[in-house]
């Protein structure tokens, strides 16, 4: 089953590269962008069969390892 | 208008970020992952209300900063 995690900085936390890209995108003429923010997006491929049991095992590796929940939020598909 | 881009390294590409955290899963014990691919997630909030002119937008701003063409696939998606 393929399951992507998408990774985000929480709202109000500050994003250097979103703001890095910002000024890359104005420079290139780019000037309707508003806001960038840039996270994460990891794909895994793992053998389980059942969605909710593989839902419940990629929550726990985030919780573990692949987010920081202390400033970042993360989001589970089911591809 | 928020538009999400993801950002892939192509199929074939080598990709040590995602070796390094599938070795860290299977150290946690996560033994039923069978791979991870790590890519990046651009979120942009830009000024334009015509769906086609910003799809066609964000294509050049992928095609010019956000994505190397070379070894990355990018994916655009209207939120």
């Amino acid at each position: 089953m393929k399951i992507r995690v998408n990774i985000q900085l929480k709202a109000g936390v500050l994003d250097p590269q979103g703001k890095a890209v910002h000024h890359a995108l104005s420079s290139l003429g780019f000037n309707e962008v508003a806001d960038v923010r840039v996270g994460k997006q990891i794909l895994l491929d793992i053998d389980e069969s059942d969605v909710t049991k593989a839902k419940a095992r990629v929550t726990d590796m985030c919780e573990e390892l692949l987010a920081n929940t202390v400033i970042e939020n993360y989001e589970i598909e089911i591809l």
